[in-house]
């Protein structure tokens, strides 16, 4: 069996040669500072380094439970070893981040964790809606473990729609605690992460019932299992869901409850509250809650831009490794990389991982200076950060699970390989397709605020990516081939098909339907709307950035930056012409120009294809891949990789014996 | 914990009453009639009603060795059964294309037989290439599986491009042997299913050299392991590849040689041979072994249409059981199926199976006629329907790919998890993507016989759905409301968009590019151009097969199937609006003609929805879905699934006290 070889592949020797810019320079600029870069890398060498933090095995190999049993393991010596890093006073809150998002995270533990809920929603919930005496009791158990908690929500019959929750807590003021029930068998909590077998607490959201009265859901700490033992508390159902299409690791659970009592001081209070006598004490502004939600649907557009960042880095490398076919009968068979459909499918989406990225560092920006204004009782640009953090989730994590599959099978055969690590990837990113909102729910949400804007019934738009509604509809636009040019066309056709789906619903409501229905018979044009306005921020805030980008980079970055975009912008309205002919200038034979301005960029990007992956800057165990190494010794990783297989371990399976040699003797 | 109800969900009670057709008469349609119905449930019942044929626990918690082991043991009974069947005088070859392959198969063996190379490729490729003296050695053999074989073509280098096999068989006339070697990494054989741990015999693709000159690549028969210990013969290295996105129990294989000497006589010969002095005898026609390929492509069609039948099931039953949000404030939660953006994402995949299922019928009846007409020399349609098999193959997989991920995120969560089979389908759908021929060097193949069509430099086509592109530039078609203007505009189009390609290319070669990078820099197009036509196709079978049984099926029928076939036509040319408008004398606002057409279809066809997947009569051991069963008892077979994980047989894993309490004891 032919072994490993550590030098370079010539090929891609030669692909780093033909660089024309500094890809330090762009790594940099990516990370946010040289400084950043260095912290990044200590923290990865720190993590990266730990042998014990490697798997012997590859997961995919295990059964079911044992992947359960070595991500615990993992998990432990994970925080222990983030804890160690907190105690010595390095890096703050980035190491959570970092771990628990896309880069670090997955390159340890690639197929969930199941403690992450505890970080990412159990102690954030405590912080946010706990009363400060609720606090003092319970965060600084949370902080060093003494607890693990989960968040338990979602329902096996409700996700999206959590009013409709049926899991009911019920006050007791005789006992002064909340009772809980599960009155159904779709009031099963359904899916918190670490749930199964791993958490000992939870926060349960209930529908509160006090003195006779509902009063809607609010959130609970439950005490799930023994401190000691582990062993579930009485009442309490619990075991884990299955498995599922990817993140067998996660531990997701499912819970019940008949008659489980808690004290009336369980109930978080920070807004609301209960005494002790039964009565409900109001929330000053329900939409204090609010803010988690939205954080998570912008966490989800960086993780995009990162997952994205990884799949495009495997396919390139990969595409500039494997040579297949002649394009000349004379010559030898070429880098696949230089098939023009291969470019078409690897290039557009390395553009989408900066459209994404700066993207999501706008919605950050956002997001905080709403946050801030949320804390001195402004609550008038919430609506827009909503909207736009719904459509952005939405047709982010569309696009990069297209993409990702989309780049697997631009890989071939290998790509299908567990070793290319794209189908656990695909696994953990369509996910986000589901969870934190479905996208077209979201995006429904998205189009019910832009039609408002459309129409004026709202405040004036804060963001520079959603002034345009206002006059859109009025703007001449000739076709010119320009960046410029194509933003003003995504806008124009943006407006143009929200006040058409809106002309749709009232010409219904005319004929006599009833204006929910007649959303709901306009909800295909009303998502496809929404859909193009978050196109219209990704082409708007890549334009920004890079305008930004001019002074601040070297000519010879800037200028691939600035490919980049016309690449997202072109292939962005080429994807859309049937809408754009219909609402803008654009005619036929202009559609000619963009296409063959889009094959211009092509070759254009092609030297610097390699050389822009690399500046991602990930580090082979962060790919786990075989098809992605720095290296690229494509063949000898894969070949490597069948070594660890534990049915190559013996020359023949105990299955001959057992059952294909008597079928083979058997006279059939 | 709650149990199963064997009750049928009164959702599913009350869309049963609505349906507006006899669901029994379009199951006997799709068979073929009603005696092929009784035979394929006659036929279920042997083989689904076998208790040994089930698994005590799903696959999906096994480790990899145990799903290989338990596939092994599970297709040794399989293939008893139908030699038994066979042995009975009942079904014939039905029962083989029933068990290896969508259907019957896949409910068994949900991911993957390690023996279906054997009879798929092996025992065919003897038949079609072995002399008849090979045949009367080696077929009996194989027949009764007193040697199980496979096909060794890929490899770790080389997929598409066969030519590029690395493998080599070198003739010693000396000693009458050809000495088999694998003169490098790339060179392993990479891929075979059942290579692994099952085959111990393989044909093998190799490089033929004799009298130190290359003749291009042969098949050879090899013994790979010993038939009494199964271990592998000297100069045999021989292990399974390792993990990937599905199929894990077909036991992938790689396979190198080093100086493996085979007899002369295991060359397969029935077409080229080598004499014992170490003679080349040519071919009478090399176009002789062109039919498997063509024959699994015809295959995969009908594959397709199997999938997305089940896929579409699953996703009806679940939408009309699953209650989610609420279109009127006052009116309780609706079923997800009078979603009308779920009607979209479910009703044209519906109307999509019955596409393929045409498609594929027209598809194997050419294949059948061109084939007689090759056994009697004649070779004229063969270029014609390999480019109609590409094509097909091409569109059909990626459509059905799209389809079955599509309706798996219409389902939200419970679509994520395994128990819903979702997972498994697209592991199973996505690999024929790549596989038999890579869909984007299929659609090129197909564009560049499409071009000689155009340009006149081919014979007349034979196919009715090929016909249009002599004169389809040349048609005038206002717009009307109707099937047959789309297929008009679409034939437009496509001719249209082959055109203007091949004027691209023409002008490409006028400014001093090579003919073949003008090609390559035009291939963008001509892959959208190519998968046009498949859409011209695919809407055009439809229309022929409709408009044959509107005298042959009643009334009632027959209008489901209309609208069935005009959601088809009116959904593929809205999302190509793009192109037609360019090409055709559609306008802007015909575009919202067709919008609302498609509404109003969704809306006619919601009443029978759940009746048509019903038609397609699958049994819930097909299914394997908790959210498909017949009966709509989705929460309760969720709950139930997951008993059957390992996990939950014990209330606290052994990782609590191995790493969960050490780190929650430790003081962090």
């Amino acid at each position: 069996m032919p072994s490993s070889n550590k030098k370079i592949n010539p090929d891609l020797v030669k692909e780093r040669k033909k660089c024309s810019f500094n890809t330090l320079e762009l790594t940099h600029l990516l990370d946010g500072g040289v400084q950043k870069t260095i912290e990044r890398k200590s923290r990865e060498n720190f993590f990266l380094d730990d042998e014990e933090l490697q798997s012997k095995i590859p997961l995919e190999y295990l059964s079911h439970k044992e992947k359960y049993e070595e991500a615990v393991r993992k998990a432990c010596l994970l925080f222990k070893k983030v804890n160690q890093l907190q105690s010595e006073g390095k890096g703050g809150m980035d190491n959570f981040r970092e771990i628990l998002g896309g880069q670090l995270g997955s390159a340890i533990l690639k197929d969930g964790n199941p403690l992450t809920l505890h970080y990412v929603m159990f102690i954030p919930t405590l912080m946010g809606q706990a009363s400060l005496e609720q606090q003092t009791k319970w965060i600084q158990k949370a902080w060093t473990c003494d607890i693990i908690g989960t968040y338990a929500q979602t329902e096996l019959g409700h996700g999206t729609f959590i009013r409709g929750l049926e899991t009911t807590a019920t006050y007791d003021p005789k006992t002064e605690e909340f009772v809980l029930n599960s009155p159904s068998i779709t009031a099963y909590k359904w899916w918190p992460g670490g749930l199964g077998h791993s958490a000992n607490y939870a926060i349960v959201v209930a529908q509160l019932y006090t003195l006779g009265k509902n009063h809607g859901i609010h959130p609970f700490i439950v005490q799930l299992r023994d401190e000691e033992t582990h062993m579930p508390l009485p009442g309490i159902k619990i075991g884990e869901i299955g498995c599922k299409l990817g993140m067998n690791s996660t531990n997701n659970g499912y819970l019940g409850f008949e008659n489980v009592r808690i004290p009336r001081t369980n109930m978080l209070m920070k807004n609301t509250r209960v005494l002790p006598d039964g009565t409900y004490v109001e929330s000053p502004s329900s939409k204090l809650t609010y803010g988690t939600m939205i954080f998570v649907r912008v966490v989800l557009v960086q993780d995009c831009a990162t997952y994205l960042k990884k799949v495009c880095t495997i396919a390139t490398r990969y595409s500039a490794v494997r040579h297949q076919s002649q394009i000349k009968p004379s010559e030898p068979e070429v880098q696949i990389l230089d098939f023009l459909t291969q470019q078409y499918k690897i290039f557009p989406y390395i553009a989408s991982c900066f459209a994404f990225q700066y993207a999501a560092a706008l919605i950050w920006d956002t997001y905080n200076s709403v946050s801030s204004e949320l804390e001195t009782g402004q609550f008038d640009n919430l609506p827009e950060l909503h909207a736009t953090a719904c459509v952005l989730k939405a047709v982010c994590t569309e696009e990069c699970s297209r993409g990702v599959e989309t780049l697997r099978l631009a890989c071939g055969g290998h790509g299908y390989m567990a070793a290319s690590n794209l189908p656990a990837t695909y696994g953990l990113v369509t996910a986000m397709c589901t969870y934190e909102g479905e996208n077209t729910v979201l995006l429904l949400q998205t189009a019910r605020f832009l039609i408002k804007i459309l129409q004026n019934e709202q405040n004036k738009p804060m963001l520079p990516t959603m002034k345009y509604l206002q006059d859109a509809l009025r703007v001449q636009a000739p076709f010119q081939k320009s960046v410029n040019w194509i933003l003003t066309a995504l806008q124009k056709t943006a407006a143009g098909k929200l006040d058409l789906a809106n002309k749709h619903i009232n010409e219904r409501v005319k004929k006599g339907m009833a204006y929910e229905d007649a959303w709901n018979m306009t909800s295909i044009e009303l998502v496809q709307a929404a859909d193009m306005h978050g196109r219209v921020f990704l082409v708007n805030t890549f334009i920004i950035s890079v305008q930004k980008f001019k002074s601040q980079v070297s000519q010879e970055l800037w200028i691939v930056l600035d490919q980049l975009l016309q690449l997202y912008a072109v292939n962005t309205i080429l994807k859309l012409t049937g809408d754009v002919l219909k609402f803008t200038e654009l005619q036929g034979k202009d559609v000619e120009v963009l296409q063959s301005w889009l094959e211009e960029l092509l070759i254009l990007i092609r030297p610097n294809a390699v050389g822009l992956v690399d500046s991602f800057d990930f580090r082979d165990e962060v790919l786990s891949s075989a098809l992605g190494a720095y290296d690229g010794n494509v063949y000898e990783r894969l070949f490597e990789e069948t070594r660890k297989s534990p049915l190559n371990a013996e020359p023949v399976n105990k299955s001959f014996k057992e059952f294909l040699k008597p079928f083979m003797k058997a006279q059939l």
